[in-house]
Formats: structure tokens, sequence, C-alpha cells
């Protein structure tokens, strides 16, 4: 109907608005220009080879075919990563993004039935396998002679992990071990790959010797034969069923029925069973916190890219969606232009930037933190700690949040499968509660919060995170400083309630234990204004140290974003702060007004500021989002790809609806 | 491995504990003994067909199959429908309940590819056509000779209606109109049954004659061949794709190329064009306010069972789970014993408390109203519209989060199909946007408002349910009569303020457009304060009524139930409160503790709660939530329903995987 070639006019029009250079922002965000030809080069390499083209859209199959639609591309991209390692001699961690993140997810709309044992199979044989162990396994996990996975969850246990119950006994008189599952609940649930793809597993089990249990393990286990696929004498084996989203990962169950495994298949770099059952103990066991640190910064870049996915799509479909008519003799404007979808676009992209900093901000700290762990320091652990499990819970919430506020910013075209908001959205949600459900980490936070607020009534020096909670905060003021001083008054004083709280519950006769749980949702909230307090530090002064390196009319905007994003929780947390702040009526009245001309001033530079995301088309995977704006073209020729499309009379016409009609059925 | 007709010792327990009888409050909520006694008899009667019964799970099934799936469904229960009709000599009416909320969507759990013919094409017909066209169609419809929809959105305009781009021109020579689609955006896009199910269509299109524009009316057009089922010539008839959700409703697009239809096809009991092209203008055209209302309140009511679908899930899933150990040596407690996991239950259940009593509240106003109408006083018509506005944005918002909240509360259970939340929150969320986007509506709620308060200002006498605009409110008390006032306060002074910011805003040179457009996010959360504040009040008020005919038992939980809600919001909209009430810190702590004392009060009645709901294990068809509580047998048994767990070894792993580990890929 018209020139498939042409960019949408608005968006066109809007682009030529934009008072920054795009390109400068993007490199701000990937962490400097050398870091942008990278991804770039790397997308390219991986996006040319065209796995991700599908013939008929994955939405359109059966939940069987799109498992098997996600083992044919996961073979093709692992196998083109090969390549890649070879011709580069490069490791890995080199293709990262391929393995999550926006480039793998546009790959793997499904997600992947290898990822874990790239992800958790190998890391953790390399993790907690004695030298030999590693020797043996590793090279036959890289050379896929055998594809592994890692199962800890059961169907009865998540989060608590002392509560696991699949057993692994030491048989001394044959050196082996005996692992099953004594009952339902201690089946093993969850673990992606597990149901039809892996032919190996890494178990975690309680350990039993000469009668005595040892708690968690890891063991190898072979599930499969290596050549026919056929699972073992004693394993049961097999699919958990359909999920919300994330079809194509084979999650898994696996029971075992006394199934035998050599002495040699317990990983022993850190404990050990000798020959006669003696058990011989690890010497420190918080050295695995490194990985589940790691984890959970993936997880916050992560919701990143996909916030940054999210927007895109709803900030350019509101460049070229037009509605309504305020004034009778105007056209209908840009959605983008109501003040109200501003308001949920600009927080959204401010949301980006403001985690992507907080991502970098903790994974320096983890990188110090490293250092000094490895110098014997481990004073700074419980800091790193308690910072990584707040931080997952409120950026995988924020993030989830976000993403349904872009999906509904688009009206009814957001509830099509062709957005690929719903598909993000089911990505996203996920993250609340994998690697820690996010109520839990919250309360984990607030017993180290609670035992830092004891410290400091104590006269103890505090870590840097947490020094705030000593420190007597000036009267309020309307700046960026000013809120930001507010909100750790906001976050001290109610760290302060809740122990003032289950203090006055254990006077009153209550056990510690109960008084806590009886504060627990205080817990929880006081440990969310930790976080955000966090969060907005972080992000306020990398902003500040960042916009040093940049252009003026880039800094301008920046820092517009670090206004918006504070002044926007501010007003969020209004109750807060007015609970525990000297904040006026005026000054609200002043933070509104300035929230308003904020997304006044940004709203020139919306497509501009999703434009520097640089999400390829190939990535947003949206027909909304595309660069071009071709949004009702595109929504069509995605509708003309459904195989009910295909027959202009659907057989079930003759079979049910023309008998229906007929009286016949 | 266990008796499987034994019910969960949890569960048990927790109904054992239970304080009130628990059919006097399922009376209480049906609206007495009588109707619960004809509920439990459609839903016997409907159930026992076994229409609902899959042979694989839909969730397993390809969309093209999903479709083909629900027509048969459909058919089969529209015939059962229409023998019961017959036996029990009643209208459609009286099975309302089969076509939409919880039992319709046990059956139909992907939506129906019938339902318009039944909720929009009948209805319409009977409200828009002559007294002639009545006679013809319906009869034609209701015998099912044909099978309809309604169209009117677009693909490129919904909420706008007067922006709609279908033309029907009515060409006096050959006494026919002549329906086309200018443009791609003009496609007509959404309609359900529309895309291969219906054979006729009321097309809502700009109606031209002589020249001249008279805007948007109704039109019968024939769509398919109706022996064939084929689309007729210049039909450009097709399905919109796959969906978050609903994906049996079969939602088509339909576009016109100059399709002639006879003069007789507009709707004209309002409107009409006599033969020579004269149009005749409709004495009032607020008439169709009726339906709208009806199905706002029908969506209201959809709400409450979705929402108390997803608690008793929820609820009955947190007795069964267990998990950690806060005290050694005890055994790990119920996940519903910890207060975070109350707070995220008993406000749900509330809320589905609170919106059941004022969907009836609103019901009786419109029926009020009606009646008053039909005298030919509309008096209350804008008041009455303004509340049904944001009542269906806040009420499909919250019942949104709802569900979402209780699937989370699930942990990764929740994320499983086989938990029935996910497809619960997709029924819910598409309420968001259908029949009004929640953020227009809110805007439209404003609009009267601002209205309202410049009569207040003007010293006119307002109508009851904004007479708080006019009230002076006493000093803050804590008590639920205080907190009420208190958010009356609330909601008159953000509308002041408002209204202040439009007029600073026009005296600083803006026109009244974009005044208001700069302080529609102040106007849309003004409307929402205004919103709670309606349901805290209808909910307070009609709970105090109707405990008076109820045990002490029952009435000490209903009223611990009002309380709950009451003290959430005001903490939740503690904001508010101290911006405009003289709420002190005291108080605060106080609501807090009063919070806190209510959750454990109503914990020991959390199943008993639940279970008052009454639903039906076939209308939960959910693993964690069944009556009997099996929740981990059901998981299982689920699970082993996946095609996938049909074959011990799929075809993918000789196709790709084996290859792929092989190098021969």
């Amino acid at each position: 109907m018209s020139d498939s070639t042409k960019v949408n006019a608005d968006l066109q029009r809007e682009r030529q608005k934009c008072t920054f250079n795009i390109t400068e922002l993007t490199n701000v965000l990937d962490g400097g220009p050398a870091m942008t030809e990278e991804r770039r080069r790397q997308e390219e390499v991986v996006l040319k080879e065209g796995i991700h083209v599908e013939e008929v859209p994955s939405e359109y199959l059966s939940h069987k075919e799109k498992y098997e639609l996600a083992v044919k591309k996961a073979c093709l991209l692992f196998k083109l990563i090969r390549r890649l390692q070879e011709e580069e001699n490069t490791g890995m961690e080199n293709f990262r993004a391929v393995l999550g993140g926006s480039l793998g997810s546009a790959i793997l709309q499904d997600g992947s039935p290898l990822t874990l044992h790239y992800v958790m199979f190998i890391p953790t044989l390399m993790g907690q396998g004695s030298v030999e162990q590693q020797a043996y396994w590793i090279g036959r996990a890289f050379n896929l002679d055998i594809i592994g996975t890692y199962a800890q969850t059961e169907l009865g246990h998540g989060t608590f992990i002392r509560g696991l119950e699949t057993t692994s006994t030491y048989d001394p008189k044959t050196k082996e071990f005996v692992l099953h599952s004594p009952t339902l609940t201690s089946y093993k649930w969850w673990p992606g790959g597990l149901a039809h793809t892996a032919n190996y597993c890494i178990v975690m089990a309680q350990l039993y010797s000469n009668g005595q249990c040892h708690g968690i393990h890891p063991f190898i286990v072979q599930l499969r034969d290596e050549e026919t696929h056929m699972p073992l004498p004693g394993i049961k084996i097999g699919e958990i069923g359909a999920k919300l989203g994330m079809n194509g990962t084979n999650n898994g169950f696996l029971g075992f029925e006394q199934v035998r495994i050599p002495r040699a298949h317990m990983l022993m770099k850190n404990c050990q069973i000798l020959e006669d059952g003696t058990y011989v103990k690890s010497p420190s066991s918080k050295l695995t916190y490194g990985t589940m640190m790691f984890v959970r910064v993936v997880i916050i870049k992560d919701m990143c890219s996909y916030m940054a996915k999210a927007v895109t799509i709803a900030t350019r479909y509101s460049a070229v969606r037009r509605q309504s008519q305020p004034k009778p003799d105007e056209p209908e404007p840009q959605i983008l232009d109501y003040l109200t979808q501003q308001h949920k676009l600009m927080v959204s992209i401010a949301t980006v930037h403001a985690f992507t900093l907080s991502a970098e901000w903790i994974w320096d700290m983890y990188n110090n933190v490293t250092a000094e762990l490895e110098a014997g320091d481990m004073e700074r652990l419980p800091e790193l700690h308690a910072l990584s499990c707040c931080l997952k819970a409120v950026t995988t919430a924020d993030a989830a949040e976000c993403v349904e506020r872009c999906r509904l910013a688009c009206g009814g075209h957001g509830y099509m499968l062709a957005s690929n908001l719903p598909v993000t959205y089911g990505l996203v949600t996920a993250a609340c509660t994998y690697e820690g459900e996010n109520t839990v980490l919250l309360l984990q936070t607030a017993r180290y919060l609670v035992k830092a607020w004891q410290q400091a009534a104590g006269g103890d020096s505090l870590p840097p995170t947490v020094a705030y909670l000593a420190r007597r905060s000036p009267p309020w003021d309307c700046s960026l400083e000013g809120i930001v001083r507010g909100f750790e008054l906001v976050a001290a004083s109610k760290i302060s309630l809740c122990v003032a709280n289950i203090e006055k519950r254990q006077k009153s006769g209550l056990a510690y234990e109960d008084a806590w749980n009886m504060t627990s949702v205080q817990l929880a909230q006081a440990s969310e204004a930790h976080c955000r307090l966090f969060v907005l530090t972080s992000y306020f002064e990398e902003t500040e140290r960042r916009v040093k390196n940049v252009s003026p009319q880039l800094r301008e905007v920046m820092l517009q974003l670090v206004d918006l994003y504070v002044v926007y929780w501010a007003l969020e947390r209004m109750g807060d702060l007015l609970r525990f702040t000297s904040i006026s009526e005026r000054d609200i009245e002043k933070l509104q007004q300035w929230y308003e001309d904020l997304l006044t001033k940004l709203r020139p530079n919306a497509v501009g500021l999703v434009d520097a995301f640089d999400l390829r088309d190939e990535i947003l995977h949206s027909a909304l989002g595309a660069y071009d704006g071709r949004v009702y073209e595109r929504l069509m020729a995605e509708a003309l790809k459904s195989p009910l499309n295909a027959e202009p009379v659907n057989r079930s016409f003759h079979k049910y609806l023309k008998p229906f009609m007929q009286g016949k059925l």
C-alpha cells in the first residue's frame, strides 16, 4: 500500500528533533565505543547465520514442536559459537550475550535446552570438581561427548536448600553412592534441559556416610545411554509441563530408585568421602558466593536488556500511533504527546540507565571483594551478599512492572504476541522467582540491616553501603542531593522502627523468630528502601562521573534523566518522605511541577533515547517497535503468517459449526 | 504413593480451625441461599456434560488446534444451553455465568468464538434495530441460521470512536450502501469470532449520504456464504494472530472493497436514511449508555471471579506448602504462617469482598437511574457514567495486580500452566484494555470531577457520590469511619489541586486542553482517589448493612476483613493521608500494628474464607488449588499429560542433538 523502504514520517520527524548524538549515548551505555563495536560485530556475525528466522513463528507451534525447534536452534547456535571460538581463539565468556540477554532471547525466544550445560554444568565442574575430576569431565563436556544439566530444586523444596530430600548414601562395600528419592516431593523438578536433552546431570543430594548426614553435596549422575539416549535403569525422568513462558527450556523432573554411581562421581574439590566412608570437611564454604554473585549481576543486566526492549517498542509505537482529538480543529496527536503516556515511558527509559549503572557499580565492588577474598579478607562479603539479595529482588520486580506498563501503554496491540511484549514479560517475571524468591531475598537483606543497625547503635564503624545508618541527616532540601539524603533518612528510620518493633514484641513474650515474623512485612519494606537508596545513589554518582567526558548536549539529557528518576521516586515514596523528613506541602508541589517539566523537556528526545539502546529489529522482534515504524503494515504481515489464515474455511466449520447451526450436532 | 481419596492433612486441620459457617458466607456473597442453590445447580448441570474435559490439555495444542477445540466446545456448550432453555423455559440471561465468569472460562479456557454472537450481535440487533429489522434478524440469529459478531475497533483506532475510518456511502440510485476500507488502518481489527466463525457482522462505519458525513452508524453485513462459508466478494477477512491469552476467541480483521448492501441493512431504530438519501436523526443518543453500564458491571463481577480463583489457589497451596526452618528444632512451617504471605493473600480475599459489594451497589444505582431515565430524568446519568469509568479502570488494574501477586506467592509452581494462574492473568489483564483503556477512563471520570468541583465552588448542590467535595472533614481519627473520612479529604484535595493547576497553567498562557494535558498525571491520580473512596465507602456500608442478618461468628470475620481492607489502603496511601489530613506518626504506627494484628486474627480462617468462594475443582482447574490439597500428586499427574512425555526419546535427539554432539550437524 505504500513504499516498503520508507520510514514512518512521524518517527522521522522525532529523529530530526533529537538534541544529542545517539551513538555517543550508545557508547556510554555500552561502556565505550570499543564495546559498542564489539557488541555490534557479534550481533552481525550471529544474526547473519539466520538461525533466528522461523518458517512459522514459534507462537503458532504446539508445546512439543516448540521444544523441537528450540533443540534445533540451540544446536545450530552452539555449533556457530564453537566455530567462532576456534576462529577467534577465545573462550565462552566472550559470547555471554549469545547465551542470555537480548541477543540470545531473540534467537531462542522460548529459551534454550542447552543453556544449563554451559552456565551451570561446566561451571560447577570447574568450581567443585577436584583437579582429576576437572581433567576428565570438563574435556568431555566441552567436546559435547556428554550434555549436562544441574539439578537442585525439588518438587517440595526450592529456596530452602537444607530441606532437600534426595539422598546419596555411601556404600563402603562397593565403594559406590546410592542415589534415592524417598518421597514424591523429593523428585528433582525444574532443571532446564533435564527432561529430554541432557544425558548427564550434577545432582545435589543429602550425603549419608556411616549413618551420618553431612548435608547437601554435588554428584555426577548419568541419566541416559550415550548412544540410544534411553533413560538408564532406576532413572525416572520426564518433562514438567507447559509454563507461562520459556517452553523451549525443557524443564524436567528426575527421581531415583536406588541408583548406584562410583565414589569418584562425587565432586570432591571442597569435601571428600574417603574409601572407608570417612567424611573430610571443606576448609571454607563461603567460596561459592562468587558464582551466586555473578549470576545475580547477570540477572540485573538481563533485566536492563528486557526493559530496553519493551520501552523501545512502546516509545516508537507511541510516536506512530495517533488517537483522539483534544482540540476540535487539529489532527489527532501522537499518543506520545499525552503527559500520561510520557509518565509511563520516560521513567522506564530512566530505569534502564539507573540499573545499568548500578549493575556496573556492584560488579566493580564484587571484583574488589573477590580480590580481597583471595588475600584472605572476608570482611565485605556479608555487605556484598546483602546488597546483591535486595538488588536482585528490586530490579526483577521493577523490570516486571516496567515491561507490563510498556505493554499496557500499547493498548490492545500490546496483547498481540507480534508486539513481543508478552514473551518479554514471561522472561522477566520468571526472574522474580528463580535464583531466590524475591520476598525471601528482601528478608535476607533485612537480617543484615538489623545487625548493621545494632552495630551502629553500639558505636561500631559500618561498611560503606550502610554507613548512612550512623549519619545525621540535614533538614530537607528540594535538590537532587537533598532527596537522596532524604532517602537515607527513610531507610535508616525504617530499619530503626523494625528493630524497635522486634524488641517490643520480644519484651511482650514472643520468641525472637516470632517477633521477626510479626515484623517481616515492615522488614521487607525497610530492605526495599535500602535498595532504592542504593540505586538512587549509585545512578546519581555514576552519572556525575560519566558526564564529565561527554558532550554538553548529551550531558544535559543524561542529567535530566537522573533528575526524572530521583523525582519520580520521591513522588512515589512521598509517604515515607513525609513521615521521616521535614519535607513540606510546598516542596511536594514543587517536586510535582519539576517532574511534569522534566517530562516536557525530555519529550522531544524520547525516540532518540530509545534509539540509543541500539536494539536491532531482529532483536526487538516486534511489529510495533521496528526502526522504520511501519506498525500497521507489520501487524498485518504478521497476522497473515497465522496458519489459520492459510485456508479460507477452517475444517471445524464442516465438523462442528455447520452441524451445530443445522441442529444436527 | 498415598491414598488417593485423602485430603491433605494440613488442609484438613485448617478447616477444623475455621470459626464460622462457610456456607453462610457463601450465601452472603451469592446474595442469598436461593442464589447459591441456583448457581450450584447450573454448575452441576453444565459440568456433568463433560464438555470441559480435554483429552490433551489445551496448553499443549498449537494455535490452530486451540481454535478448533474452542469451536467444538462452544458449539457443544451452546447446544446444551439451548436444550436447557427449552427444558426450563427461560432466556439466555439465566446462563450468563456460562458465557463468561468462572464457569464459562473453566469450560472455554482460551475463550469462545461464539460469545459475541450472544453478547453483542443479538443485543445490538435488539437495541438498534427497528421493529421490522428485529423481527427478521433476531429470529434468524436465535435459530442459528446465521452467526454474527460486532466490528467496531479498527487497526488504527480503538478508544476514539469518532476517528474510525470505514465508510458506508448511500447510493440512492440502487438504494444500497457501499462499504469501503479506504486505508490499511481502517481495517476492522479485534472482533471475536470474526476471523473464521461468524458469517454475518454488525459493522460500525461512517455514514455518508448526499455528500455529507453523519458519523458512526451500525450496518449488517454478510461476510461468508451461508452454505460454503467462503468469504463473499470484496470481503478481506482473516485472523489477527496469536495473543497473550484467549487464543480460542478467533479475533479477526475485516476489510471492504466497495461492498454493497441493501438500504434495509442499516440498523434504523434510532436513525434512518430515507430512500432518497435523506438522513433522519435520532431523538436521543444517550440511550446506549445502558449497554455500556451493563458491560462494565459484568466486567467487575468477572474480576471478582478471577480474583477469587487466584486467591483460592494460592491460599490452599500456602497451607500445604512447607518451607524453611526459622526455629532449629521445629518442623518447617506452612508458608501461610509467614506474615509476608498473609500480607499477599488476605488483602486479595478482602478485595473480592469489596468489589463484589461495590458491584452490587453500582448495579442498584444503575437500575434506579434506568427507572429515572424511563421517566425522562437524566440527571444522574453523568454521575453514573463517571463512576463506572473509574471503577472499571481501578477494579481491572487491582485484579491484575492481585492475580499476579497470588501467582508469585506460589513461587516457581505458579509459573506452571497447571496452576491455572497464568491463564487467569491473561484473562484479567486483557480487561485493562478492552471496553475502554484504563488511563483514558480515569481521565473521563476526572472531567466529571473537575466539573463537580466547580459546581461545588459555585455553591450548587452535588449528586451523592461527589457530595463529599462540599463537606468539611473533621480532624483525623484512627477509626474505620475516620479513615474513610480521611479518604474523602484526600480525593477532594487532589481534585482541588488539579483545578488550581489547570487554572494556573491557563493563566500562564496555555490553552485549556494543554493545561489539562500537563495536569493529566495528577488528574488520573485524583480520579483513582475518588474511586478508592467509593469502594471503601460502599464496601464498609454494605457490610454494615449485611452483617445485621448474619451469625455473630461470621459477622466478626466479615468486619475483620473490612478493617483489613481499609487499613491496608490507609497504609498504601499514607503519603496522601499525611499530605491532606492531620494523621500523626503515632497514628501510623497504630495502623501498622492494627494491620499486623488483623493478619494474625484472620490467619486461622484463611482456608475457610477461600472455601466460601465455593469454586468447584473443575472451575479452579488447578493442580495447586484443588479442594483436597494433593498438590504434588496433581502436579506430577499433570506433567505426565505432556505429549513430550509420551516417548522416552524425542525425535530431535536423532535429528539434531546426536549429530551436533558428534560434530556432524
